[in-house]
């Protein structure tokens, strides 16, 4: 099985970090790719830290677009006693994987940080993490959230005791990097920040449903359900 | 041989677009994750677009870190006739991929759109298409892009003719953004925006060079040049 301790140093810790923290970004059929990636980016390369992508079954997963798979090198077994979690959100409108949620139960009280991106928040309310608790999520399953017993909180990222939860998909990013203060102090997330030029400037600021007028929430709220109730062009 | 042709409509499009889009996305051994999934998420969920993983062979590709593996599903030679390339970049210093070089010249003269994410602008540069031009990279790499041919200019985005770069890594997001407004008109780009509830609020403002006091540019350029020369954690 693996725990932190199984890892030997990476070459990124330069010899500080004698314990390497366990990073692990849950991997199931159907996630979004933007919402593991991004955490994925800011918290491989920061010092001691050792990242793993963990499935039901180790091999390939693919997303929800039916176009991108990523390789998970562990099993939800094998990773036993992950220092972080990172739970990402699908388009989907299936009920979460119980294997998933039921490892978000066993490992939940022996991390450091649990941690949602987007509809992930939907997996740690089913395994009972969220329960009256403030959280956010996607803005188009904010009822969703509230219906498993969270209190759906609209911000871009939500940090109650060890749970940190972030809004839809691209939150991630902002996320880890609130993650990465918090384990690191802020000057290693700052001058991560820095590596990866992350000085965000779209080039619309229609990123909000406080920010487009109601008609346009409307219409994307509809795509995206419509989206989520397909099958992805070639899932597997 | 794939082309937009071969590929039928996906769930995605709702019918409206006959000939889809081939958006292909070169992967290569050690390019950087962010820079690829960015775009790949804004641009795969667009109507009538067909997002194709692509490198030198099919299967997996190790990312710079040694712990990402995504699945290319074909092979530089099978997609001759991309409508949209992007490429992103890797924290490396090995020179680049011959293969790909060559590829991205062959290609190149029938896209409708060449992009770059961070120091996949290397790669443009190496294959011709760039001498002369206003293009941007990874800050750290401005140097290198110069010695290359092209003319470093320094903004998170920048568009000549049918080539966009992009500044590093997480500056992929907003020049797919970009690059969807000039496919199919803003509102689907701004649309886009709001269903990746892409809000950026970063918990620092440090993402650019200009932002930060010049010791801490020198120490992330110092360790990123480190990160570089060395061999990934676990790399095949």
């Amino acid at each position: 099985m693996l725990t932190a301790d199984d890892h030997a140093p990476t070459a990124a810790d330069g010899g500080q970090q004698p314990k390497p923290v366990t990073i692990a970004l849950v991997l199931y059929p159907g996630f979004t790719a933007l919402d593991i990636i991004g955490p994925f980016e800011v918290l491989a390369f920061a010092p001691g830290h050792d990242a793993v992508f963990v499935a039901a079954e180790p091999g390939p997963v693919t997303d929800d677009t039916g176009r991108c798979q990523l390789i998970a090198s562990a099993s939800l077994d094998q990773v036993t006693a992950p220092d972080v979690v990172v739970i990402g959100g699908t388009l989907s409108t299936k009920e979460p994987d119980q294997e998933v949620v039921q490892w978000l139960r066993r490992v939940h009280p022996g991390t450091t940080w649990t941690t949602s991106v987007c509809t992930g928040a939907i997996y740690l309310a089913a395994a009972g993490i969220l329960d009256g608790q403030d959280a956010t999520t996607h803005w188009a399953w904010a009822g969703e959230l509230e219906r498993r017993g969270a209190r759906y909180t609209e911000q871009r990222v939500v940090e109650r005791g060890k749970v940190i939860t972030a809004a839809g998909v691209s939150a991630g990013i902002d996320m880890a990097l609130t993650l990465l203060a918090r384990l690191h102090g802020p000057e290693i997330a700052m001058g991560l920040q820095l590596g990866i030029e992350y000085d965000p400037q779209p080039p619309f600021d229609t990123g909000s449903p406080s920010k487009v007028p109601p008609e346009m929430v409307e219409v994307v709220r509809s795509q995206l359900y419509t989206l989520a109730a397909a099958e992805p062009a070639s899932s597997k």
